[in-house]
C-alpha cells in the first residue's frame, strides 16, 4: 500500500517526506515493491519533478540501502571523479592510477555503456582476464595497497539505486536531473569519499546536451556532496565531438596508455590533467592548479602513472603485459582507411552517430545481455575545423569482416559534416561550478 | 523497443499512432512488453493525456487484442448497461433478467470490488454454487437461450485491457478519463452490441467526483461507440450517498431480489427504470420512456423478471431457490442496530466510508487475492434530509463477530453527517447524455 499511495501523491505534484522515501528504497531493494510500481512512480517524477529536498532524501535512502565504504582510516585523502558520459571518453583508464600514484586514493566504482555513450568497465574488460566485479572487501585491501581499484558497482552499494539505474534505461525515464543526480551521488556518497570532481559533458554527444539543464544538474550533486560533507567541484567540458582519437573499448584502453606514457591525444591529456589538478587540489596533495599539473606531468615522465596502471590491472586479473605492449589487446580482423568524400572544412564529428555505428559494428550492446566484441571501432585522426582535401584519410574503422567495415563507413559519412565554413567547437573546458557558484573557465 | 520510444513520446507530450498503439496491445497481451515499461507508459498517459483519435485508437487496439461476440444472428436487440461503480450500486442484478425478460438480450459483463466500490460479480458469487466464470461458448449458448449471461471478462476479450486494468489499479493510473474510456469501451465493444446505456455516477462516492469530468467521460464514450455503430446513452446519478439500503454482497442480492418483485427501495426502483427504459427505447422494443416504463413494470408484476433471474442463476450453477427464499444467502453471526447519536437532519452518507467500512469487517479485498465474506456490511434505513431523534435506529450492521460489529459501527459513526441543517442530496438522476448533446433529466 506504501507504494500505490507515493505513486498517487507524486502524480498529483505533492512530496515525499524522508522516512517514505526510506521505507521504499529499502522495500524495493528487497524486491517488496514490484518493478511496475517503480516504473509508474519514476515517471510521475520524471514528469513532476523532485525539489531539492526530495532529492536529497532519494539520495540518502538509497545510500541507506545498502552498505559503504568507511572513511578512510589510513589518513590519505580519497578522491573520486565521475563522468557524464560520452563517447571516446577513456579519462578515467588514464586519471585512476594518475592521481593515485601521487598519494590519493581514488575508488573508481564505474558503470557500463548506455546508450550511445561508451562503459569504462566495457573498456576496462577489454584487457585479457581483466576482473571488474570486486566485493567491497576486495575493494577495501587493493585501495589500502595500490590507492585504487577499478571496478563496478557492487551488490552493497546503493542496491536500490542499482535497480532503478537499470528500470530507468527501460523505461525512458534517464533524463531527469533529480534521478540522475541521486542515482550517481548515492553510489558516490558510499565509497566514503573526502571530496569528488564531476566531468560534466554538454553539446550534442552527451546525455543532457542544453548548458543550462547541465550547470543546473552540477548545482543539484554539489549540494548534495554539501549535505554529507563531501566538497564536490564539477568542470564542464566537451561532447559536441569525440574526445580523443580512439572509440571503441579494446582502441580506447590503447589510446589511455599512450597518455599514461604522455603520448596521448592533446584533448585527452588536457580533460584529464583540468579534472587531476581539481582531485589533487581537494586532496590537499598540490596547493593549486599548476602545482597539481606540473606534479602529474612528472608522474607521467617518469613513467610512474603507467606503473601504477600495470599493478592495478595485475591485482584485477588482467594480463599486465598491456602496458609495454598493446598489442596483447584484442585486434580487429578487418580495418580500413576513411577519406574524405569532399574538400572543406570539417565543421562536424557527431558523437551519437560514432557511438551508435560502434553499437551497429557489434562494439556495444542493445541489450544488457549481449556480449560486445571489443575490438571493433574507429581512430578518428581529423578534428573540428580542420581542412581536409578530397581523399585525404580522416579516420580508420576497425571491424569483424567486411560488413563491419561497411556498417562503419556509414557511421562516419553520416558523423562527419564537411562544410565550407566551419563554427568554432566548443571550449574543451568551458565552466567550474562549485558551492560559491559558477564561473567561466580559466586554465591558470 | 518499441515500447521504449512510445513511452519516451508519450512522456514527451506527443502522439502515439493507431498502428503503433495496435502493435503495442498485441505485444502486451501475449507477455512481450514487460508490465514495467506498460505501468510508465500508463503514467504517461495519465499525465500528458491522451486526445480523442488516441483514445479511439487505443479502444480499438484493446479490442483486437482478443476475441468478441458476434453481432446478433437471432435478429434481437442486444443492449447492455454500465455503471461507473458505487456503493449499494445492485442495479445490474435487478436490470439485466428485467430487460432480459421483455426480448432484449443482455451480456451483462462485469467486474469486481475496486478500491471502495463493490463489483457485480462478488455479489453474484454469494449466490452459492454461482458461476461467474463462462467461456466465450457457454456466454453465447446462455444468451441465445434466456437472453443474458452474468459474467466476469473471459480471457478472450480484451485481453490487453484486462492486464492494462490491473495493471493501473496498482499503479495509481485509474482515475484517468481516456484510459477510463477505452478500457470500458473495449469490452463493452467486444460484446456485439446494438446498444449500450451507461450510468454515470457522480458525487463523493464515484471514481471522478467531479459533474464536468463524468460529463467529458460521458461524451468520449458516446463518441468511441458511434465510431463503431453501437448508439450509447448515459444518465448521470447520484452518487453522494449509497444507492439503495443495503451495502455488503449477500445483503444486496436479497434486496435486489426484492427490487424484482417490485418491492425493492424506491432510489433503486427509480434508477433502475430510468436505465431500463432507455434500454427498451434503444433497442426498439418500448415506443417512448413512459411505454417501456409499463412493460418493466408488468414483467415485475407479473412475476416475469424474477422468474428470468431464477433461471439465469440456476444456468450459472447458483441456488435458483434463493429467489423465493433469500435466507438461503450466507448470513451474519451477528447484528446490531445503530442509532443515531444526537438529534437533527440527516446530512451526509458518505459512500467511500461505508464502502471502505465493509472491505475493514472482512466484506472486500484489499488485494486480488483476498477472500471476501460475503455476508458482512450494512442495512442503511436513514436517508439524506431525514430527520432524526437521539437513539432512533438509522442502520444495522451484520457482522461476523463482535468485532466486526464495533468495526462497522465506527464506520457509521464517521460516514453519517447529522446537523442541525441538511443540504438537499443530488438528485437521483441528473443529466442525460447521447451524441445529441447533453441535457437536464426530466422524467417524461
Amino acid at each position: 500500500m506504501l507504494a500505490h499511495r507515493l505513486i498517487e501523491r507524486k502524480r498529483d505534484g505533492a512530496r515525499i517526506e524522508p522516512g517514505e522515501w526510506r521505507a521504499l528504497a529499502l522495500a524495493y531493494a528487497k524486491g517488496h515493491v514490484p518493478d511496475y510500481q517503480m516504473a509508474a512512480l519514476l515517471m510521475a517524477c520524471f514528469l513532476q519533478g523532485l525539489d531539492r529536498g526530495e532529492t536529497a532524501a532519494l539520495t540518502e535512502a538509497m545510500l541507506l540501502s545498502g552498505d559503504r565504504l568507511e572513511r578512510p582510516e589510513n589518513g590519505r585523502p580519497r578522491i573520486d571523479k565521475h563522468s557524464t558520459g560520452g563517447v571516446g571518453d577513456k579519462v578515467s583508464l588514464v586519471l585512476a592510477p594518475l592521481i593515485a600514484s601521487l598519494g590519493v586514493d581514488v575508488p573508481m566504482m564505474s558503470g557500463r555503456s548506455l546508450g550511445h555513450t561508451g562503459g569504462t568497465l566495457d573498456k576496462l574488460e577489454s584487457i585479457p582476464g581483466f576482473r571488474t566485479d570486486l566485493t567491497l572487501a576486495e575493494a577495501r585491501a587493493q585501495i589500502e595497497l595500490l590507492g585504487c581499484a577499478m571496478m563496478s558497482q557492487t551488490p552493497e552499494i546503493a542496491p536500490a539505486d542499482k535497480k532503478m539505474y537499470a528500470l530507468r534505461d527501460a523505461t525512458a525515464t534517464v533524463e531527469s536531473i533529480p534521478l540522475i543526480a541521486s542515482s550517481i551521488m548515492s553510489k558516490k556518497l558510499a565509497e566514503g569519499l573526502t571530496g569528488l570532481v564531476l566531468d560534466m559533458k554538454r553539446g550534442s554527444g552527451s546525455l543532457l546536451p542544453e548548458l543550462d539543464r547541465v550547470l543546473e544538474l552540477a548545482d543539484v550533486m554539489i549540494s548534495l556532496g554539501a549535505d554529507h560533507g563531501c566538497p564536490v567541484i564539477a568542470l564542464v567540458t566537451a561532447m559536441d565531438r569525440p574526445l580523443g582519437r580512439a572509440c571503441g573499448n579494446a582502441l580506447e584502453v590503447e589510446e589511455a596508455i599512450l597518455a599514461l606514457r604522455g603520448e596521448g591525444p592533446p584533448d585527452l591529456l588536457e580533460v584529464t590533467y583540468a579534472l587531476g589538478a581539481e582531485m589533487l587540489v581537494l586532496a590537499g596533495v598540490a596547493a593549486d592548479i599548476d602545482g597539481a599539473r606540473r606534479e602529474m606531468e612528472k608522474s607521467i615522465g617518469t613513467g610512474k602513472a603507467a606503473e601504477r596502471f600495470q599493478r592495478i590491472i595485475e591485482a584485477q586479473g588482467g594480463n599486465p603485459g598491456v602496458v609495454d605492449d598493446p598489442a596483447v589487446l584484442p585486434q580487429a580482423d578487418e580495418c580500413e582507411l576513411f577519406n574524405a568524400p569532399r574538400r572543406g572544412f570539417v565543421a562536424r564529428i557527431e558523437p551519437r552517430t560514432i557511438g551508435r555505428g560502434i553499437i551497429e559494428m557489434g562494439g556495444g550492446r542493445t541489450r544488457v545481455e549481449d556480449v560486445a566484441d571489443p575490438a571493433v571501432g574507429f581512430v578518428i585522426t581529423a578534428r573540428p575545423g580542420d581542412w581536409v582535401e578530397v581523399g585525404e584519410p580522416m579516420a580508420t574503422i576497425f571491424a569483424r569482416d567486411r560488413s563491419g567495415i561497411s556498417s562503419g563507413r556509414v557511421a562516419l559519412r553520416a558523423a562527419f559534416l564537411i562544410a565550407d565554413e566551419a563554427e568554432p567547437p566548443l571550449p574543451l573546458v568551458s565552466h567550474r561550478v562549485t558551492a560559491a557558484g559558477r564561473e567561466v573557465y580559466r586554465k591558470e
